[in-house]
């Protein structure tokens, strides 16, 4: 296989690109009309196997405004089970292996921008997001992640361009206080996956902010995420608190993340999920919490499920930076494809 | 939200805007190059919460023939059930809220066009348009609708073209002879919605042509569209007349107008309407009928069931305007793009 | 109807126009922003009554590679029923006749490419290939076959391509040994349709190659294609030749052109299918039936299934051309595009 850079979790990503992929967003978005003909002549595939709204729109709305263009195949409609395992007689439901379909629409693409579907059974299985691992292992392009079961990195780098520009950039031994975030569980009857709360608990670790972790028992985020977010921060002059409720969380943060997430502990099992979830109803962002932090804003990847999650005085009031967070995806996606293309050198 | 012109019915369009966009049509399809960049750089955002043929090619051959970027979401595999009512603890099956969904795709997008989809259980809801008018006041950038319980102004626009260009554009106080249209009802298993008919018939009474509207009894139009097209007719110089059947509807006039619709009167009901209809079976189009009319041409904005509508030998004879009016959809949606997005100017 | 080229079968082109069509697209293949604006202003319709992951992706990048917009329709999703039928009266599952759908899409795109979904009931009424013929008769644009019951000229145009590469181009009357190639038949739980096999068998007859045709019992091919392919063979120097089982179909040939089709005997049956196939478990290429060629390499126009149809050893090892073969497939219909829209000729 040829080699080529991936986008599957922010760790594929050195300080330096992260640097200069924000600088690039910053003049891509004061500028919609910057780079228009940078991406000519490129196609890139994008692969749904589970659905999408913003990731879809935002990812394509980045690859067309640059002058590439985008090439949508959805699992329903376009093409049939793929088998992941290697070395396997294929007599089985999947009639194609992965590493034949990412190697023959390498032929047709110049990048593989891939929603892989865990199987949602059992999280040993699904953390190990073994079907965008074959996609980057078997391609021959670049392959960007547009959310695994362990990460969500396109939804991460909007954050954390987010982030910077509300709080400004968290520069470690640097003389003022440290920035605080708290990462905080919400309620949801349809919680999320962990992959976005994953995502920017590491970048935020590793980008020297403090941040405090506050979720009911049970919905502890993975162990091995939560280890390599402590020594991010480590590195990086941060820290990773644990808070045991929302008081505690947000009381003196700079900015509320606002997500709800399933339960490891009950990963695949609906019912006892719903049990669990139910015991922690409160979980629930208003007014009166966010004005324990210190003239704290509101940060949440969407969707989000009105005066449940989050109420509509906080989301529709002056802290919230949910519409800013969402409207970074598109410069910051673009900016990630001509790294990843290498395109943007004359902009 | 920022102001921003929409296209939700005909209505929204002065007298002179429609001029204009007709001239921009006359010159836009004698000159399929014309116009060729002005969009470059624009992405448009289709969204289809009900599917299209017709609509979804000709909007988005209209877009990328201007040099644009069509973006298509699909309401099954792209997105997820929205919440459209105001103020609500979102715990029920839609996990998002249109008021989000809309800001969102607008920093993504220049110009949403939506076909939503009516619950077709009460007119009185349905005609409401609730989805296509909560898209309009969330949105950030122009708002299309693609067809809508109540309205189908893509359709009455190029049905518009399609008459003055067969007949001529009537002036009021012209002296020549009032022109003069049957809008009629044509029996069909599968009736279209009314929205086509309530749009053609404002836009024909508004035009000042006399129109002469035919329907068994239980299939009049909705109340409130035919108040405003009598009143339309009072204001041009025009006239709204009813036919109690297609004799009288097609005697004399020059253009036949047919299309199937629902009964308002049993919406909702699918066994009730079709006992209905079945009662109505000889309301179909053919050329002894054709032949009362005054050279009358046909007109049907399809699809349309060859031989219970209307016979082969009107559809594929002289009097047939179809084809004409169906491809008139490219040039007139293509007017409306550049005027929508303020990029006709120098063309 | 305006005349219109169109490719429903390689038999619609000329030993010149392949000559050409290969030539320009050695020249695509080998410089990939070659004819990067050509198709500037075109829009390409691409209408999937079945699914493709292949075809869709190559045709569109194709189409956006060479600046043109491909248009999606997906059968599901976009549209309804068509009827088929000439002069039926239209109460029944279809709102819609083909001949007005083709001609209404024949105003918004310049070239309708069409992928038919055969009924799959009784092979005598899909190998007639009404749909495709349907499409092609009534459009007022090119019309390109994505595969339909009786042919897969795409695939073949891009297999005749590779094979030309492969063992140079085979000229009748060449004093040089003929090239063999071995059309094998594999075993797979689900084969795919014949319509490979067929477009290959006669384009490679057409080309005056030696081809054995190895198949179990009761797995023939059309009769009248193979009758097709005699006669091409006659009129080419080539032969065709029927080997009763993979040992003879191989021994000596230069290249093994792998695929499973279903049986035609038992089309329509799933049941008696199944069975007929599994006796015929052990028709699988592997390296010892391989090493019977001379230096023999091998194609498969894919999906494939690995270890059950040809061996992991093989599809991995230097004899395979599977990845060539699939790439082959973008050059080759840039190619095509180009002729058929009249847009090559200063390339």
């Amino acid at each position: 296989m040829e080699p080529h850079p991936n986008l599957l979790s922010l760790d594929d990503l050195t300080d330096g690109q992260l640097e200069h992929m924000f600088e690039l967003a910053e003049r891509l978005q004061a500028d919609p009309t910057l780079g228009r003909d940078a991406l000519a002549g490129i196609t890139v595939g994008l692969l749904f196997f589970r659905g999408s709204l913003r990731t879809r729109s935002s990812f394509e709305a980045a690859v067309a405004q640059l002058g590439g263009h985008p090439i949508n195949l959805t699992a329903h409609t376009d093409f049939w089970e793929l088998e992941y395992r290697e070395g396997r007689v294929m007599d089985g439901r999947a009639p194609e292996h992965v590493r034949d379909a990412a190697r023959v629409l390498s032929s047709y693409v110049d990048l593989l921008a891939v929603r892989p579907a865990p199987e949602q059974r059992k999280w040993a299985v699904d953390r190990a997001d073994q079907q965008i691992g074959a996609w980057a292992k078997f391609a021959n392009v670049p392959v960007v992640n547009m959310e695994s079961g362990l990460w969500h990195p396109l939804q991460a780098l909007a954050d954390l361009f987010t982030l910077r520009r509300a709080l400004g950039r968290q520069t470690s031994g640097s003389s003022g206080p440290r920035r605080r975030i708290c990462l905080a569980w919400t309620h949801s009857p349809t919680p999320a996956p962990v992959s976005a709360a994953h995502s920017l608990l590491v970048a935020a670790c590793r980008a020297g902010y403090e941040v405090r972790l506050a979720h009911p028992p049970g919905f502890d985020l993975d162990e091995q995420v939560v280890a390599q977010a402590r020594a991010a921060a480590g590195a990086s002059g941060g820290e990773l608190v644990h808070a045991t409720d929302l008081h505690d969380g947000i009381d003196g943060v700079d900015v509320v993340y606002a997500r709800s997430w399933e339960s490891l502990e009950t990963y695949g099992d609906p019912t006892l999920s719903a049990s669990r979830r139910a015991k922690a109803g409160d979980w629930r962002i208003d007014e009166r919490l966010m004005a324990r932090g210190n003239d704290a804003r509101l940060m949440h990847a969407m969707p989000v499920r009105r005066n449940v999650e989050v109420t509509d005085e906080v989301i529709d009031g002056p802290r919230s930076l949910l519409f800013e967070q969402a409207a970074n995806r598109l410069p910051c996606q673009k900016a990630l494809l001509l790294d990843l293309l290498g395109r943007g050198a004359d902009l």
